[in-house]
């Protein structure tokens, strides 16, 4: 069976989770506190040398990292990610725009919001992630003003990257009522087979 | 025929540029220079609402955006990219971690070096990188010391993806000679057939 170490705070393994329950896939969940550095001992660091959680262990006992490979490897050869060509590339396009452009200041902002004593340092922090976060923001409303999905035209592991911390992007002060085309969007996931919400008090799959 | 749009001394648009050469295909090459704002006029973000370069264009005259999604698209169906399994998943682990955890403190701080005049804030920014862009340089050694490449054995996108960085990491102020199993994975990648330097007088392939 596949194990996830994960940190249930974390959107990106919340994306990882969601494709799961999609999938009706159980596992094995392993909680990591990040806050308490449960991801730097020198057995985690064995596992995964860049020391984060999300984690999937495979059968082998082989893991993989990062949340995007993660929706990839699951994802494969089901209906949240085309098989190939322009589409798939479509996907990924929307994929890294999260990692790079959305998830740094929107999940950064959230992150100091929540853990962070708040300090004036850790305020200018939260500021100065204000702009590039709307920036992204405005990129997402601007597609889904023109289509339901980000990629082939149906929902694809491409929304469930970037619906992780846009769904809980308020919490990092990020004010979703400037982009209704975005709140559209999360009610249309939100309504998909096998949805939950994230912080849920019983994960669905969960072994 | 592919039309890349791109800014010659970013290192996301040398991935694909020297994909591309390994691959031996011809492409239009349309300089932006991000310096003068070329990539925020209203025509661009037309293309690419998210304002950035590479970018590229197919023959149907639609755009994709992001290097790492470009690279899975060309290399589909090549040597450089795996056809699916964990393979293909850990070619894009090594990619998202390139993206999120080695791109933005190496090249971040190799763009204030270059580009920026060096004013304390700029100089305390690029102090602030230091930190995050070793670790990332650690964990490409620990993986270096144990594999010639990072992925299916073979040299594939996963290492245009690091090596476009990583190889004038210097520029940014990170002593790679402190990496020894890096260096030798450098001179690996430098042997390819179709490799060309980064800023190289003539580009191969552009018509």
């Amino acid at each position: 069976m596949l194990t996830l170490y994960d940190y249930l705070d974390s959107g990106n393994g919340y994306k990882v989770r969601l494709l799961l329950a999609h999938l009706g896939r159980d596992y094995t969940l392993v909680e990591k506190d990040i806050m308490k550095g449960e991801t730097r001992t020198p057995d985690y660091l064995a596992m995964n040398p860049n020391g984060r959680i999300p984690l999937l262990q495979l059968d082998d006992g082989s893991c993989l990292a990062e949340s995007g490979a993660m929706l990839n490897y699951l994802g494969e050869g089901t209906p949240y990610l085309p098989n190939g060509g322009i589409e798939r590339a479509r996907v990924l396009q929307w994929m890294f725009f999260e990692q790079y452009s959305h998830e740094p200041p929107i999940a950064g902002a959230r992150f100091r919001m929540r853990h962070k004593e708040q300090t004036d340092e850790v305020k200018a922090q939260i500021e100065a992630l204000r702009a590039p976060g709307e920036a992204a923001l405005g990129v997402m409303e601007g597609e889904l003003a023109a289509r339901d999905w980000f990629a082939a035209g149906r929902y694809t592991i491409a929304d469930i990257a970037l619906y992780a911390y846009t769904h809980v992007a308020d919490q990092g002060g990020f004010d979703l009522a400037a982009y209704p085309a975005i709140g559209r969007w999360l009610d249309r996931v939100k309504a998909q087979p096998g949805w939950f919400p994230m912080l849920a008090p019983e994960e669905p799959g969960v072994a």
